[in-house]
């Protein structure tokens, strides 16, 4: 039986990379490279690179799974019917390109992952339609990677929620959707549109964090009010002298 | 300026140990072991020592602190004010004990936290009270781990929610006072008490795992009320033949 294993790397530390991790690319002849992005993420694919350079020791080769066009015009929000069917016909191209590609070698395939695939990351989704298709057949193993969540705590040095209190991970779309509740803390993700301002209340506090683990790494903290314009203001900055930006944050009202 | 790490070694795989976290072992003059609990979770504790003797291979001395008595005679649910004020109490008599014996020593400290110091651990709010104490003075950084969210995805080889929905982390307690929201996927944590068979409901599917990482690692998955009994009968079993038991799972309404 063919094996695959879906490798967590971290979210822009090289070294979050774990001694499984290290072990599971150890054993990888063929790494996959699904949907390569444009140059500004230029430094996303190097962390990749330094990972693979510094550990994957043997032989192997790296094959380029460039991405299928996505049908961004659909509109609407992550959880209705349109816009659900538009990414499920992605993961659908996907899913075909990565069966073609890995039809054509015989090793052990590696796909790394940013953070943890169990997090916004559509690659189990991916290998699971290959799965379901039934052209190729295979084992995969999944190797945990440290979650984007996790490098913003240890940066601010938290614990993510208050004691014996909920923790809600979500969009930023979804926190426009539904607003923020009290009792819990929430860590938005995914968020273009610095959505932490259009959310009302004198009563929350923001952990705030960008490029995370990576020599730009930038956090700001402190009740919303106060420095939402100086988180705003930082990140449109950075991002402009960078051209691209990855941030985090989490929410939390007060008592 | 003194220095601490504050490590995350994963939820019970020793290969689950990041590089970084190995880098920052080997720079620790005193591990201090807060809390060692009855013999029931030995297996813990020697997960610990493996990877101390696996990546430690400084000189190094090993602090046990043993745990103060906890007022557990407090009732009520995790965010009333008698059950966190019990907490509260009992996290100033460990900070007590932490900073009496980080000042008996002089070089740099470390404490090796199960999964993420991020997640349902009282670590980081001990180390900041020893810091408000102001009677010793020190850095401290924090290094993350995998946690047991992630190991449990992981080993069912799955996304945590559903396309661009939330998830929810919360406690046993919590999941039985606030039930199951539609919409989210809910991870449960720290539930002595299989709260999932309270909560109502023919739509609701389980992904549940015991001892992740570890020898006995123990997966059940399928429709909750098709396979709640054989969850409960199992866990019982397994708690009763090696004394002790660590669970998680998720839950998630069909559409
Ligand atoms: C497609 S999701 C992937 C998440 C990833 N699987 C994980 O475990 O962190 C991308 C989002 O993760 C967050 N993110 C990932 N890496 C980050 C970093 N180094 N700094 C800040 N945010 C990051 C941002 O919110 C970004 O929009
Ligand atoms: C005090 S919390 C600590 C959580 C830890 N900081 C983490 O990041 O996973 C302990 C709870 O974590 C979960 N847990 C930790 N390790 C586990 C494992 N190996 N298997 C199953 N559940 C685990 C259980 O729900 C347990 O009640």
């Amino acid at each position: 039986m063919r094996k695959l294993f879906v490798i967590g790397i971290g979210a822009g530390d090289p070294d979050q990379v774990t001694v499984r991790a290290v072990k599971a690319m150890r054993q990888v002849d063929v790494f996959f490279v699904i949907g390569k992005k444009g140059d500004g993420t230029q430094e996303l694919v190097d962390v990749r690179a330094a990972i693979l350079a510094e550990h994957a020791t043997q032989p192997h080769t790296v094959v380029e799974i460039a991405d299928p066009p996505r049908d961004r015009t659909v509109p609407g929000s992550g959880a209705d019917a349109a816009y659900q069917g538009a990414v499920t016909d992605w993961h659908e191209a996907r899913a075909e390109l990565l069966e073609r590609a890995f039809a054509e070698t015989d090793g052990v395939g590696g796909i790394l992952v940013w953070g943890d695939p169990s997090l916004y990351d559509s690659t189990l989704r991916i290998v699971e339609r290959v799965l379901r298709r039934a052209r190729i057949h295979f084992d995969y193993e999944v190797i945990p990677g440290i979650t984007s969540v996790q490098a913003l705590a240890a940066a601010h040095r938290m614990v993510l929620h208050e004691i014996g209190e909920p923790l809600h991970i979500t969009t930023g779309r979804k926190l426009r959707d539904d607003g923020l509740a009290a009792g819990q803390s929430t860590l938005v993700m995914l968020d273009a549109d610095c959505s932490f301002t259009h959310i009302p209340g004198d009563d929350i506090h923001i952990w705030w964090g960008a490029y995370l683990g990576m020599p730009d790494e930038t956090i700001i903290e402190g009740p919303l009010r106060a420095v939402e314009h100086a988180i705003t203001a930082r990140r449109t900055e950075l991002r402009q002298s960078k051209g691209w930006i990855m941030d985090i944050y989490l929410l939390r009202r007060g008592r």
